[in-house]
């Protein structure tokens, strides 16, 4: 079967770090061309301003591949949509819930496939730990998420801008996780959401969950930060009611059963999330799970405010 | 047909002022029992300290309407549906969107209804607006929606407290007219929120809303303010792309059209309510839409915060 012809839209640090290598290798895409506003460019492929020119210029292209931050993001998948194209969305899939709705409509009256992906889903561990905790009663769940902004995001000012989701940033990716493996649908109970002085967005959270379906007297928390230096913490403890104790480790990556190691394999994640578009786009199937953009949008809308030193790079 | 025998759960200043005098005045209907921590009672009619206690009194109860504060709503109401009731309402259904989704979810397994009933849809004017409406391209959307909290919520803390909304109490009644009205699906594009220093919640708010589907040169805007004394505002005013201009007035309640006097009808909104619940029951029907809801969340998510002085009853 002839590779689907492809396109990256915004040329920034996730672009060039994971969904261009990825394509590259993956003989089920071809990469046709890329979107920057910068000018910036792959050798061999040609380089448009705006998505505009890329569908006026490339008229067999098949999807786009939106990387840009999450603010520009719906405008250029509704474009895209519009243009015929089938969109695959970087995480979070929008800046708001009734964005992606709107999004979610729209795709089906065109006919064309929408995939919101969430990248630390796409982890052996975590597809594992789902399987193990199927059918199973929660009685703890214990989030730790905890990195240095300054290392991931450095200079990086949309963060901190109203829309740019502060620390819920990598905090969604633990929610991706959450929302993935926990087999009962999870609200937001309390947030304690900590402020920079001069900043929109949190640059701390805690959250207690409720779990509609489980036992009242488990207790599901997180705790997001984005200040931590040294050592950086991405870990998820679950315990059931039956006993069992699961750890995720390192995002995802590594899984411990009663102390005992289990699947951990390299984060092959962006490799996995073109597979299983090809899948889709094979199958003529969306995947879009709001479920982790809840969350958040939950937790802003119960969460006490609490206010820190303002933040400098 | 027999009436319904339903319950009001909570008997406060909404349960006192309309659920229950318009109950009591729809055949559709008959007060089985209330429910009252407090222990509030109605002539005539038992009352019980929990919810609990109804079940195990009242079997042959049909349905419940849930008038408590909404922190409390999602726990009643999933109680309820457990118990094999059919559920009503209150506006808003919950404090997050993941306590709808997974309401809504449980009422389907359990094949019970749910109504998330929004008191201000339920008005004539507004169900002409919406005619009106149809199929037109909307250029300008100003919302005014002004009132004194004093005057409203005396005492009421919970409207401050961390999942109480705060000015969003009466600003989502808005939302809920201009969710029902304008054909095309909004999203919050910008919003300014501020908040008292010792408030979980805004007393006022500023809302830029981008419209998927519209021109995008259209001016949607709405502003919510909780500290207007004297005359009170709730005022929605939208001008269509072919220069017919709408004005509700008094929270929904009066159409004027290019100036000229529309539908103005007194407000029987909870009689409407009631009405349509018969409808829904009769029929098996739900009416879940958490759009208004959404767009709060979107607001919150995007929101810039600014402070402002205490505020003090």
């Amino acid at each position: 079967m002839a590779p689907y012809r492809i396109a990256v839209i915004g040329l920034g640090k996730i672009a060039q770090d994971q969904h261009l290598p990825v394509i590259a290798a993956n003989p089920g895409f071809e990469l046709a061309a890329v979107v920057s506003q910068r000018g910036l460019g792959v050798p061999g492929v040609p380089t448009f301003r705006t998505p505009a020119e890329l569908y006026a210029a490339v008229p067999d292209l098949v999807a786009v591949s939106v990387c840009t931050p999450p603010d520009a993001r719906t405008a250029i998948a509704r474009e895209a949509l519009d243009a015929g194209k089938h969109v695959l969305l970087e995480k979070p899939p929008a800046t708001t819930l009734s964005e992606v709705e709107a999004l979610t409509a729209v795709a089906g009256r065109r006919q064309r496939l929408l995939f919101a992906t969430w990248h630390s889903r796409f982890n052996p561990a975590v597809a594992e730990a789902r399987r193990l905790l199927e059918g199973r009663t929660i009685r703890r769940l214990d989030v730790q998420w905890k990195e240095d902004v300054r290392h991931w995001h450095p200079g990086q000012d949309w963060v901190w801008q109203a829309g740019g989701f502060g620390v819920f940033d990598p905090g969604i990716n633990a929610l991706s996780i959450v929302t993935e493996i926990v087999p009962s649908p999870l609200s937001v109970a309390k947030a304690d959401l900590t402020f920079p002085s001069n900043s929109d967005t949190p640059i701390a959270a805690t959250l207690a969950f409720t779990c509609l379906e489980g036992p009242e007297e488990a207790s599901l928390s997180a705790s997001f930060d984005w200040r931590q230096e040294g050592e950086q913490t991405w870990t998820i403890e679950i315990e059931t009611a039956d006993g069992t104790l699961l750890a995720l480790h390192e995002g995802g990556t590594r899984l411990v059963i009663n102390g005992e190691p289990g699947v951990s394999a390299p984060s092959e994640e962006y490799q996995r999330i073109y597979a299983h578009w090809a899948e889709l786009l094979a199958a003529g199937r969306s995947d879009v799970d709001v479920a982790p953009l809840r969350l958040v949008a939950d937790a802003f809308l119960v969460g006490r405010r609490h206010d820190t030193a303002a933040f400098h790079w």
